[in-house]
């Protein structure tokens, strides 16, 4: 599993645009507490409102890792950031990166990491090795966010209910399986990484054996319903062996984004293949409710759609962004 | 995909126990005419009844690759077989292995690589990247082995069916998704070994558009109800968008080998499971029939089991070994 040293100082690039810089954003708004300030190459023009560090600044306030909190097109690397990298590189901190462009193939950051004994870490990437499942049920309790298809508040939901339960008393770990989450939570495993023989078995050690009342909060990937990463979802459903699962819909995506001839099932019928998949490692898996990214819908839309999808289902319905998701947490510690 | 260069020599190594060399069987059972001979250390004491050729020898009779043939304890490749290999590869032949140990490990093979031109080829690994899927329908048509477990005929089942449907004057192609599948086929995909985001793309690029009445016969992998290897049956078959499904079952087998805790389920139940999951990418998929590792069972027995499934699912009863497949490879061409 991968570990990072935190805290940390956020690197924004050359970014232009907010949108650019949603990482960054991601980790301001989630793990506050863990970043003391934002650095940025003399090009860029946003900021997070934070302390403006130098690398050297932040290493003094003991700052362990140097994340980029940016997104460049195509998850490339550009070349003028290096100096940047370097810089903190050579002030002890380690680098953390979600692109695609391994920091490892720059052999500048390569040979400065070797002279400060840094860590270049990219998520993305996994070069770790992870045993195959062994479908032994595990102590303490899991929900598992799934959703109807991708990038519509797996993450978030996941990171909002972990709020929540603790605020209600409870004992409950973020399990981060993507980028940013990975990044908020400090550890995780990007989990589309894995050589498929061993997915499972690398959800199973996201989340291994607890107290009996501890909840394990598990971000999710994918959808059963997509063609692509199915395969992807199932694994991690398996490895988790979820008591619980919470499913995640945006009523404006009708088709999987970037797939127009994959239709999104009706909610019903999207729970119980996920309930009928999970049965395999959870014999008590059940949907304790519903989360909507209703930012389509406006306000009057929203308690409509949330009254009639509560009807439907007889499951508290929420929107993390909308009046929280006290009920679905409400919901888990009901059982 | 990866692509090996026939006609093979089958290397023995120091293997004593015929069960030792199952692979090397393999291929001379399934692809006689592209071994050109057998090749083994002093201490082997088992001979698969071939040509014995040395190295130089084969080469001078065009073989294309020395593949290992023996599987070691462990999967581990031991240091006494490196003369021989060496050999081989100084004779300008590829080295193929499906072991753990990679063959670049070794920086003598590497070395003599480097000389002779010669691959080192670990199918085991997959270096290869891979496109996510595109979820588009391909021309052409495909069946896929499926199975209620790992290890029951898969592989075998596949390669009587390409067998089957050539002899019934239908274009067919025997699509390889595990070690020896490929080194039957001479090209395929590891299919475990690719990255989890990319398996249903691997799957894809597999089995590529294809003649109308062509047949693509795609070589299983897993169960949809193995705690840790659903993800990859599920990639497998999203990706390869079968029109049809052969389901593989062992009446012995009660309980997912390895995993006493898992109840293999009905076999109409697991052909529904498959054509549930199957219907993402392809709405017309169905199962033409079962094909039955009967091992176990006596004549007797197994006409009594074969009649009862037949009565129970209405579908064609083959076992391979007992009778073949033409009833299934009827039942695809009957459509």
């Amino acid at each position: 599993m991968l570990k990072l040293r935190k805290p940390y100082l956020l690197y924004l690039g050359d970014a232009v645009q907010k949108s650019d810089v949603k990482t960054a954003y991601g980790l301001r708004d989630w793990c506050r507490e863990d970043v003391l300030g934002e650095w940025a190459h003399s090009a860029a023009r946003v900021t997070l409102g934070l302390a403006r560090l130098s690398p050297r600044e932040a290493a003094g306030n003991q700052a362990g890792s140097m994340v980029i909190g940016v997104a460049p097109t195509g998850g490339v690397l550009p070349e003028r950031w290096l100096d940047d990298l370097e810089a903190g590189i050579d002030a002890g901190l380690d680098i953390v990166s979600g692109l695609h462009t391994r920091l490892g193939s720059f052999p500048r950051l390569v040979q400065a990491a070797g002279r400060s004994g840094s860590q270049l870490i990219d998520v993305r990437h996994s070069s770790h090795a992870f045993a195959v499942a062994s479908g032994r049920k595990r102590t303490g309790k899991r929900v598992l966010t799934v959703g109807t298809d991708c990038a519509l508040g797996k993450k978030y939901t996941a990171l909002a209910l972990t709020q929540s339960l603790r605020a209600k008393g409870a004992a409950a770990s973020f399990r981060a399986t993507g980028q940013t989450g990975i990044m908020i939570a400090g550890e995780g495993i990007a989990i589309d990484a894995v050589i498929s023989d061993f997915i499972a078995g690398a959800a199973e050690q996201l989340s291994p054996d607890n107290a009996p009342e501890h909840w394990d909060v598990i971000e999710g990937q994918g959808a059963l319903f997509h063609p692509a990463y199915a395969a992807v979802t199932l694994g991690l459903l398996h490895g988790s062996q979820p008591d619980a699962i919470v499913l995640c819909h945006n009523p404006e995506r009708l088709t999987i984004e970037d797939y127009p001839g994959f239709k999104i099932p009706p909610l019903p019928e999207a729970i119980e293949t996920y309930l009928s998949a999970g049965r395999l490692t959870n014999r008590a898996i059940r949907c304790v409710g519903v989360s909507i990214n209703s930012s389509s819908l406006s306000t009057e839309e929203w308690h409509q759609y949330r009254r009639c999808v509560h009807e439907e289902l007889g499951l508290p319905v929420c929107d993390p962004l909308r009046g929280g998701v006290d009920d679905l947490a409400a919901a888990l510690l009901d059982h």
